[in-house]
């Protein structure tokens, strides 16, 4: 039996929904995918730290209601996160890294995947900033440390984009991508079509729990930007930084806008794409865009997302899927683990080599 | 150096265009995937056979105009094609099959592809007759002989969408499917809404080399009815034939239901489906169906294909791209052989344990 040792970094929505699979689901999956995961360590913020060698129990995990501090209370556990010690020296394979995304330097999360791929643990993340910001550094650390460093969950969640143009798609010569890589702003699109002004569809949204308090990131353009360097360098061999990357988000677009768009048969999308031009360099954009309503990404309506892969001896190649959620995104890190299941021969093989 | 050495059965246009390929790619598939590829025989009912262990220039090949029997004017040629001494005798490591399609028995593919994997060749095929009517037997026998039997081009041409429900979507629980998967048929549903019948459509699409001198086969669900097939099967573990599928087609649509259907707000598709129900039976079917335009199939126009995947723990997952095309089904070809090389090493491992 092949069981993976994993520890949870942040205990917020994904982490949550990965214990409850983990509770729900290991029997089916040492069936079905050959291993079982045992969650040895916790970490949050909020709640403090546990480690346990033996394993913690998922169920349990999920459903107390921990007060602040809470683990303290926990055979191994403390109020504080401990997040450097735990990383370094919990008894785990694996790191699952889902704490807040700082767009602005990726902190702390990019010192929890270096002090994870340094002591020899495989990182997956759903965190898009060691994913956009830091991972060529974090990628040869990996290398280095005969260990995987994965972020297929910091682009549409777990719908796997990142992974179907790197292996599915392996030799038909990707040359750019063009996506709906954020929902909120889809959403509000949507909501403006059918005749709201701007604010009044942010407001909606953040009733209906898609927009956060402070909505800028995904109106603006942001977020989407981090994921389309995320891809631009992951995909096609860039090396770009946000700033890169120019950005207008839609808050500029007002409903003569749409309705002009509307009487011309179009609709606009907010659309982060890359290319590599003639001359070898990747163009890459975040804007709004008028699209003809047989564009494949036209018709891609409420908070769902997609991606348009550019192929050589394809043409286009279209993916559609959720873009958001706690049980998709923790999918995603499940996903990631498989990947490093099948690829494990490979860690191996070059560990005993050295 | 990796190379394989490959055997095209058939030089038809798909593998025709992967001739075209190898010509021009070789070098760039060695840099950027690892191999490159040695044609080292091809058959062809009309050309004949010809085999050379040094190898046969692609590039000769794909520029000669060939006469009937014209292959025998070739050092190591004959007029004959010679199938099973060429599969079972040429010096290939890979055997790729792109022969016609015979719905009844798969015949004779279905033998070809045997012979390969009897005389422990792996077999690429785009062929649906061996994939849809053999597939569980030939499945064993390249297990038995520590070889691939991969056929991504049965479905969909080169978009990956075998590839990615088995690996890049594994553990998300995939329950069912729906299609569209036969670009004729939507191609003359598309013409059919703006205002065509349906013999003036199928006309037209047969002028645009989209259609055949029969159409039936597309028009029917008959094509579609074998994807079906080899989709449930592999994906969920089926064991349907044919005669499985309730299989409607398209011709008994008239100009009146497809304006009723626009005054809804809907669109007629020709869905092929299956999905796993509460008693884990597979119920599997081709029809006509009515989909609201918001609908992730209802967008997908012209003779592009998609599938949408149907997940336990991301909801619908849908993949869009070309259903058809020499290139395209060349492509996946190479996709099937790069899957066969990254597993290299469980081929070898396997034997080298016996």
């Amino acid at each position: 039996m092949v069981q993976y040792n994993i520890a949870l970094i942040g205990f917020g929505g994904v982490n949550r929904a990965l214990a409850q699979l983990v509770a729900e689901r290991n029997e089916q999956w040492q069936a079905e995918l050959g291993f079982r995961l045992n969650i040895v360590a916790v970490t949050d913020l909020d709640l403090g730290s546990v480690v346990s060698a033996n394993g913690i129990d998922a169920r349990m995990l999920v459903e107390t209601k921990f007060e602040r501090g809470g683990f303290a209370k926990l055979s191994g556990g403390s109020a504080e996160a401990d997040n450097e010690k735990v990383i370094r020296h919990a008894p785990a394979d694996i790191i699952a890294e889902a704490t807040f995304t700082n767009p602005d330097d990726g902190e702390p999360a990019v010192s929890h995947c270096r002090w994870a791929l340094e002591s020899g643990k495989h990182v997956v993340t759903t965190n898009k900033g060691p994913a956009a910001l830091a991972a060529a550094e974090l990628k040869m650390l990996a290398r280095r440390h005969h260990v995987a460093f994965e972020y297929e969950g910091a682009v549409m969640s777990g719908t796997p984009v990142i992974r179907m143009a790197k292996t599915t798609l392996a030799g038909a010569c990707l040359t750019g991508f063009e996506g709906i890589l954020n929902g909120t702003s889809n959403y509000v699109l949507g909501r403006m079509e059918a005749g709201l002004g701007f604010s009044a569809a942010v407001s909606e949204a953040q009733a209906m729990g898609y927009a956060e308090a402070d909505p800028t990131a995904d109106v603006e353009g942001y977020d989407v930007r981090l994921k389309v360097v995320i891809l631009a360098n992951e995909l096609l061999g860039g090396a770009l930084k946000p700033a890169d990357v120019s950005c207008k988000g839609i808050s500029s677009l007002t409903a003569s806008d749409i309705e002009a768009a509307a009487k011309d048969g179009c609709r606009w999308k907010l659309i982060g794409s890359a290319y590599r031009n003639e001359n070898g360099r990747i163009e890459a954009s975040v804007a709004p865009r008028r699209l003809a309503l047989d564009h494949p990404l036209a018709g891609v309506s409420g908070a769902t997302n997609a991606i348009s892969f550019r192929t050589d001896l394809l043409g286009a190649v279209t993916v559609t899927g959720p873009g958001a959620g706690r049980v998709e995104t923790a999918y995603a890190l499940l996903s990631d683990i498989i990947a490093i299941h099948r690829a494990e021969p490979a860690y191996t093989t070059k560990e005993a080599a050295e």
